[in-house]
C-alpha cells in the first residue's frame, strides 16, 4: 500500500479511562469524590459539553474540526514528500505551542528520531540557549537542512532571534540567490513582522491556521508536517482523534470521557484540596506527549477569574513524572507528602518490543522472581503496585490505558486531553483559550531589549534592580 | 598539563544567592517573609547547622566529606583511564539515586555527550521501558561497550532485570569466558544479591560507599566515574564543592547560604502557603542538574511526621521549568494561578558560546530591537523580565547566579543544594535521609512478580483489581 494508507476495515482499539481511584468508595471521603458530588455537578457538565458543541457549530472552535481537514492534510503530506527529497534534517524553530506539538508527535510516534532509516531527522529547537543553539548549528550540514520558522503572531522574540541568526548563516553560506531554499516560514496569513518579511523577500511560507491557538494546534499542519516527515501514519492519528471526538461530543456526561475527567478534576480541586495534577506515563515514548499536556494544562487553566465579586487565582499545577524511574524519585513525596495531588497514570498494554528477562539464579530469591517476565510485564506491574500504594494512602488516581502507542491511540489521547482542558476551564469559569499573563513578561522584555515605545518598562526594571538590597544577597 | 589538573592560583568565582524576591519589602506581607519571621527562626536555623556539623564530626554524614576523598578520586580517575582504553560506550544501568547523579554530571558538564571528540559516550539507562531498552541494545556495538550496573542494595528490581537481560546478551555474544569483561558492578561491599553474584562469578566490581544514600552520592565515585570518562574536570568540581562546604558550615545563619535558603523555604511553606518549589534554569545545560535536585528534594522532604501528637504530611512539591521555553508554557500559571509557588531561577552570566543576533530589518520595529544583542543577553533579559513580572504579582522568587557552567561552579551548586535539603528537613522535623514510602510499593511489586513470601501482597492486589467497578471505566 502507498505511504500513509492502511487497511481500516479492522476495528481500531479504544483507550480506556478508569476513574475508580478517585471515588469515595476507594479512597475515603476526605480526598475521594462521592456519588452525590458527581450527581450535583452533572447539569453544569452537560451544559459545558453542549456549549462547546454549540460554539463549534458557530465556527468558533476550529481546533475541534482539525481531524477532518482533508485538503490541509493532503497538502501537508505532499509538502512532506517534497521536503523529503530536499533535505536530511528539518529544524523547527519555535517556542511554546509552536514547538511542543511537533516534539510530542515526533517523540511519541517516531521515538528513534528517524535516524538511519532513510527518513529525515527532525529537530525541535525551542530555546535560545546560546551554547545549545551554537552546538546545533555547528553540527548541521546546512546544505541538507531546512529550517521551519514557526510563530503564529510573527512577533515572538525568541523565534525571531533564532531566525535572524539562522538567516545570516544561510546568507553567508549560500548567498542571496539561494539562501531562501533552506527556509519555510509558518505564520499568520495576513499579519505580523514575519509575514511582512515573507512578502518582501519572497520566502516560502505556510499559513498558521486562523483561530487555532498554539496549544490547540497539534492536529494542524503546523505540527503534522514533522510527523509526516518521520513517516508517522498521519491518517491513523487523525482517525483516532475523530473517534475520540465522537465520544467527547456525547451529551450525557456519564458516557463522555472528557466530561468525566473534567468533572473529576474540578471536584478534586474545589472540594478536596487537590491542587496538583501529576501525569505519569509508564512508557518513555509518552513523555513528550506528557510535556505537551503540561503546557496545555498550565496555560488553559492557570487563570485569574472574577468570582463572587473578587478576583481569585485558580489552576492545578501540572507535573510530569515518569514510570518506573520516578518511583525512585517522586513517589516517596506522592505517598507520604501532602495529600494535594491526583496522579493520572498512562498505562500501555502492548509496548511493541518484547524483552524477556531470562530465568537465572534460581537460588537467589531477590533475583529469581524476575525471570520469565517481560520488561513490559514488569513495567505494568510497577504501575499497578504504585496505583494501589497511592489508593491505600487515600491519594486519588486516574488510570488511562492505551492498547498500544500507535498513531490511532495517541490521536485519541491528544483529542481527549484538549477537550478535557476546555471543559475543565468551563467549570472553573475561565477562558481556556487566552494567556494574558504572557503579555506582562513580554512588555518587560521589550523594555530591556530596547524596543521603542517601551522606555517606561526599561526604567521600571532598572529601578527594581537598583532597589535590590545587598544584605539579601549571599 | 596532564588531564584533570589545572592552575588553581587564579581565584575561582562564587555563585550568588539573591533572596530579595522573597522579602515582605519586595512582594508584600501575604506571600513575603518579614524581618521578624526570619529573626525568630534564627536560633533553630543555627541549631540545625551546628547539629549537622556535630553529626559530621561523629562520622555520621560521610556525604559531606566526599569532596576530600583523595584516594577514592585517584582510583576513579585511574579506572576511567583504563575504561577509556577498553570501550567506546559506557552504559550505566541504575534507577533513582543511582542514575540521576551521573546523568546530571554528564548532561550539565559534558552536554555534547562526548560524541566525536575521542571521548567515551556515556548512556544512563534508568528505566525498563521495553521499547527504549531494546532500541538501546540494538544500536550498541557490544564489543566496545561496558555496562556499569549500579544498585546500592543489590536488590533493586528494575536494575536487576536490566542486568539479567544484558548478561544474557553478553553471554550469547562472547561466551562464559569473555562476557564478564563487559560488566562493572557497583554495589554494597558486603551484602545483597548482586554482591553474591559478583563473588560467585568473579565479576569486576566497585564498592558503593558505605553510609552514603543514593541521592547524596553525586560527589562519590559512583557518579564521578561517568564524569571522568567524559573528561570533566573532577578535581575542579570537588574543589567547588569544598568551597561551598566552607560557606555552608558557617555557624551564623545570616552568612550561610544553605541555612538562608532552608529558612526561607520553611517560612514560605509554613507561614505563607507556598507548597510548590519551582526550579527554573535559564540554561539547557542545567536541566539535568534540576532533574537531580527534583529527586533530592522530593525524597528528602516529602515525609509523614509526628507533630503535636498527630501525623502530618509535609513537603513542597518540586517542579522543574526551563527558561526561556517554559515562559510560553508554565509562566501563565505561575503569574495568574494560585500564589502557592516559589520560583528559584538559575541564571548564568557567561554561557560559553557567544551567538550574536545580527542587526537587520531596521524598519520593522518587532524585529529591529533584537539586533546587536547576543542570545545569552536575550536569555538573561528574559530571566529578569520573568522575575520582575512574578515580583509584581507578589509571587516569591529566589535567584541563584552562576558565573558560568563550569565544574567549579556546578560543584558549588550540588553541595549547596544537598546541605539546603538536609537543613530544610531539620526545620520540618523530618529525617531527610530515609524513603520509607518506597517500601510500600516494593512489597506490592514483589507480590505481583511472584516473589516467595509475598503471597499476601499478591492476593491484596488481585482483590483490589476485582473490586474495581466497571461503571467508573469509560
Amino acid at each position: 500500500m502507498p505511504r500513509g494508507v492502511r487497511d481500516r476495515r479492522k476495528r481500531e482499539p479504544d483507550l480506556r479511562v478508569d476513574l475508580n481511584g478517585v471515588t469515595e468508595g476507594a479512597i475515603g471521603a476526605e480526598t475521594g469524590i462521592s456519588a452525590s458530588e458527581l450527581e450535583a455537578l452533572k447539569p453544569r457538565l452537560a451544559a459545558a459539553v453542549s456549549d462547546l458543541q454549540a460554539e463549534r457549530a458557530q465556527g468558533l472552535r476550529p481546533f475541534l474540526d482539525l481531524p477532518y481537514q482533508r485538503d490541509a492534510i493532503e497538502q501537508t503530506l505532499a509538502l512532506a514528500e517534497r521536503l523529503r527529497g530536499e533535505c536530511e534534517t528539518f529544524v523547527l524553530l519555535g517556542i511554546g505551542g509552536s514547538a511542543v506539538g511537533a516534539r510530542a508527535l515526533a517523540g511519541t510516534l517516531a521515538p528513534d528520531g528517524g535516524h538511519g532509516r532513510g527518513r529525515i531527522e527532525v529537530v525541535v529547537a525551542d530555546n535560545i540557549d546560546p551554547s545549545a543553539f551554537d552546538d546545533l548549528l555547528e553540527r548541521l550540514d546546512l546544505r541538507r537542512t531546512v529550517f521551519n520558522v514557526v510563530t503564529k503572531s510573527g512577533e515572538t522574540a525568541e523565534t525571531l532571534a533564532q531566525f535572524l541568526v539562522v538567516r545570516e548563516r544561510l546568507l553567508r553560506e549560500f548567498g542571496a540567490e539561494e539562501y531562501a531554499r533552506h527556509l519555510l516560514i509558518t505564520t499568520d496569513a495576513g499579519s505580523g513582522a514575519l509575514r511582512q518579511i515573507v512578502n518582501d523577500e519572497g520566502l516560502f511560507s505556510a499559513d498558521y491556521p486562523a483561530s487555532v491557538g498554539g496549544r490547540f494546534s497539534i492536529l494542524s499542519p503546523v505540527h503534522l508536517l514533522a510527523a509526516a516527515l518521520l513517516d508517522v501514519d498521519v491518517e491513523a492519528l487523525l482517525a483516532g482523534a475523530a473517534a475520540m471526538d465522537a465520544r467527547c461530543r456525547v451529551a450525557e456526561p456519564d458516557a463522555n470521557p472528557a466530561a468525566q475527567l473534567a468533572g473529576v478534576r474540578y471536584l478534586l480541586d474545589t472540594l478536596h484540596g487537590i491542587q496538583t495534577a501529576v501525569l505519569m506515563p509508564y512508557s518513555e515514548r509518552l513523555v513528550p506527549l506528557a510535556q505537551w499536556w503540561r503546557q496545555l494544562w498550565a496555560e488553559s487553566i492557570g487563570k485569574r477569574v472574577e468570582r463572587d465579586g473578587a478576583v481569585v487565582s485558580i489552576g492545578q499545577t501540572p507535573v510530569v513524572a515518569v514510570g518506573a524511574s520516578d518511583q525512585h524519585s517522586q513517589i516517596q513525596l506522592f505517598l507520604h507528602g501532602p495529600a494535594d495531588k491526583v496522579v493520572t497514570f498512562l498505562r500501555v498494554e502492548d509496548h511493541g518490543a518484547r524483552v524477556e528477562v531470562p530465568q537465572t539464579y534460581p537460588d537467589i530469591a531477590d533475583v529469581a522472581y524476575l525471570g520469565g517476565h517481560t520488561l513490559g510485564d514488569l513495567l505494568n506491574m510497577e504501575q499497578q503496585a504504585t496505583e494501589l500504594a497511592l489508593v491505600k494512602r487515600s491519594r486519588p488516581t486516574i488510570t488511562i490505558t492505551l492498547p498500544d502507542v500507535s498513531p490511532h491511540v495517541v490521536g485519541q489521547l491528544f483529542y481527549l486531553m484538549e477537550v478535557e482542558a476546555v471543559l475543565t476551564g468551563a467549570l472553573f469559569g475561565v477562558d481556556p483559550y487566552s494567556q494574558p499573563g504572557i503579555e506582562e513578561t513580554k512588555r518587560l522584555i521589550f523594555g530591556l531589549g530596547g524596543k521603542p515605545g517601551f522606555e517606561d518598562e526599561r526604567a521600571e526594571v532598572e529601578r527594581w534592580l537598583r532597589g535590590k538590597q545587598p544584605r539579601f544577597v549571599l
